[in-house]
């Protein structure tokens, strides 16, 4: 494949005449597509074009497989692990236009949407059908992308995540051939489950066009509380309880003093700045009643105190915006810092001790480094500070994150919960998978034999 | 890859050695293992072993794979497509013997099996736990062949089918390396999805020698119920608003007059003969009286009548079994006949209509075809009742079939929800997933490229 300097010498007045003004070259647009929010360095592609739809997506997939160029998808550039730069420059393909929702059946609680809908744009067009789509990674990402890097989120204790959730799919492959995965019937078991394999692929083996989506009725009631622990220990294990005895929760994120100190001091709150879960239950009205009741006493066995009610809209979706805001919260501890973000998921039995070895992790590091998380998954989030311009700084986050990668694997965990491999955790997904990486790079040569999508990512061949 | 005839001229000393009185060449065994419970010609192996661990396995596949011999997995024998006859002869490897749970945690809800585990054996292992596997086609099945198969049944409404509840695999892969997919955290984004890949494979990619899978807290409360309808329509009806409203039912089953006519005769039942429902309700006390309710009110609406409880685990036993004995119920309709079952599934909204249509052509076959099936997930079987020695209703039943795959796929729905493609559904795969089927070849080709691992099913290269 050619280097993104060789790529600089292409010829691209065909994609150019193609796609008009949806094609740039612009500095500007470059940058934009190059820049993560992330520690990772700027890698901008060469050029940018905007497809309206799939027959579009695999006219420039096809022109770049012709000449052996770098082909990167784009969402809404709101991934962690650097899963959309440019590494070898070429071309970048940005869905963010393809934003139709193309069907919505009430009926069969499923949808259809170009990969450029984002979650949002998605339950606003819900908001009238007493439907809507749980999965909820904080940031307002596209469908398509969700789906390329098996996203989760706060919801995915109860609803799944997009593994669950994605019934079906439109793909664009490395050669420019357009298929259909999956399929609208609630379960099948014809042929293998490709929509599985794309899902989580991050773009490396096919870009994501169009995703069918499972829909969910809208909890007739809903209610969510703020529930303050004396210990750490304590918060985990009422966690732990609570998925061990089947309690249907639908959000519960666990955020240490340090976490409840910067969204205070962010969104002007006055949480008690102790260990904390933020819950939530969907239900009937006798069943959300009967849920929090449960919890409740669990929450009492294990030191939980004051256990705040939210159920007005407002209040609830005021709670959730200060949790979904804490990547800035975090910033704002110390500005001009950067933020680098784990998302290791262990089984929850070893929930406990992986946040205690954690923490002691974090203290050795002498970093600042919160920790929230989607705890009922056993999934969380160390988010380390970091002054960019401190070299050593820049190391010992670094180290820090191996080492809780190292500290949950150990646990018969996973190096990434939700954000997925990219740039940044290849060596990780050695460690943690062994001999079964070299089927993933059978795989990847075998559907993209000369390489050109989303190059260097996930695997390196 | 060497044909049936030139595998007879193998040399299998070196495996006889290595197995022992757990390797054999009689022709009760190989029959025994080429021989279907459904309509297929038998096709037997020419040589079987019983190995006892994963490294057994591969020392067996490495030993075909040298020879180019080819290699069919073989679980209880009860898959339905002809999944594990030996159309090329070969070896069988007969897991059956690999019966070992290996782990439970009940702390994280999940267990290790080997693949010839059965689920009435991990159901029994596990019944001091408080916790069961929920997943239950009927059939006494293996785990790693409903695995391979992707299976569902009866419970796959409420707790999903093998695809959502293996976490993790042991697979041997055709050149004889072992791998480990998935993990016991509860969720990742870690590389490509191979559990979903090799679950659902039928045994064409790998051959699964372990299995871990979720478990569930055994349900505080449990309650079926039967429900008579004056019509089919009313009856499905009920169903579609179930799953529309969302009600957690735990199995919602639907049988026709026929049906019931032949569950009466043979489990010596007195149920009225009209469209029913057997349903159950899993959850607390109070959640399962609120479901029933609910449900009741559902019903009532739809002309449902009578409403028999089956609270006792007695009654519910006998009930489910009755309806897990329908195929034998169905042969005992005319002795001496065969059956074939179709399994098509279709979305919810269309399953009405899919299922009048089915029966306008049933009855213009003029065959005897039950209808029974797991309707909550728009999945339903036609069991149809055929005289082997007769061309002519052999010929109506493969016409029926191919009739009723046709009106689902025209519905958007799958030509199998849950028995696979096997030997009788490749024309149905092509039609159904078009051009996606050349991307599982691609995938077939890059992992077994010599094609050993049961030729010849789910694809045809």
């Amino acid at each position: 494949m050619a280097t993104a300097a060789e790529d600089r010498a292409v010829d691209w007045t065909t994609l150019r005449t193609c796609f008009g003004e949806r094609f740039s070259q612009s500095q500007a647009v470059r940058d934009h597509h190059g820049r993560a929010e992330t520690f990772y360095p700027a890698m901008p592609p060469d050029a940018v074009v905007y497809p309206l739809t799939t027959e579009e997506v695999a006219t420039a997939v096809l022109f770049c497989k012709d000449r052996g160029i770098a082909v990167t998808p784009y969402g809404t550039g709101t991934s962690l692990e650097g899963n959309f730069l440019a590494v070898r420059g070429g071309l970048c393909i940005d869905l963010s236009r393809m934003d139709q929702v193309l069907r919505v059946s009430t009926d069969d609680l499923d949808c259809t949407v170009q990969a450029g809908v984002t979650r949002k744009q998605l339950n606003m067009e819900l908001r009238d059908t007493g439907l809507f789509f749980p999965v909820d990674p904080g940031a307002d990402a596209s469908l398509g992308g969700m789906a390329s890097t098996r996203a989760s989120g706060t919801n995915a204790v109860r609803y799944g995540t997009m593994r669950q959730n994605a019934l079906g799919l439109t793909v664009v492959l490395p050669d420019g051939r357009i298929i259909r995965t999956g399929g609208r019937a609630r379960k099948s078991a014809a042929g293998y489950d490709l929509t599985g394999l794309f899902v989580g692929a991050e773009g490396t083996l096919g870009i994501i066009t169009e995703v069918t989506l499972r829909l969910y009725g809208q909890p007739e009631a809903v209610s969510a509380a703020v529930c303050e622990f004396e210990t750490l220990r304590g918060a985990v294990n009422a966690v732990i309880q609570t998925i061990q005895i089947g309690l249907p929760v639908a959000r519960i994120e666990l955020l240490d003093p340090l976490q409840m100190r910067a969204i205070n001091g962010y969104s002007h709150t006055a949480y008690r700045e102790c260990p904390t879960l933020f819950l939530e239950f969907h239900g009937t009205p006798a069943g959300v009643a009967e849920q929090a009741e449960t919890f409740g006493q669990i929450a009492a066995d294990n030191g939980g105190g004051q256990f705040n009610w939210a159920t007005r809209t407002e209040d609830r979706t005021a709670l959730w915006e200060a949790r979904h805001k804490v990547h800035y919260a975090n910033l704002a501890l110390r500005p001009g810092c950067q933020a680098i973000a784990t998302d290791v998921c262990v089984p929850i039995s070893r929930l406990c001790d992986c946040i205690e070895e954690t923490q002691r992790a974090i203290e050795e590091s002498g970093l600042t480094a919160p920790i929230v998380g989607h705890v009922g998954d056993g999934n969380f989030h160390v988010l380390m500070i970091f002054d960019p311009n401190s070299a050593d700084e820049r190391a010992r986050a670094k180290a820090l994150s191996e080492r809780i990668v190292e500290i949950a694997l150990a646990m018969e965990g996973t190096c990434t919960g939700e954000h997925g491999i990219g740039l940044g955790k290849k060596a990780h997904l050695l460690t943690e998978h062994g001999a079964a990486v070299e089927v993933m790079r059978q795989i990847k040569r075998a559907l993209d034999p000369s390489g050109i999508l989303n190059p260097d990512k996930v695997l390196d061949l």
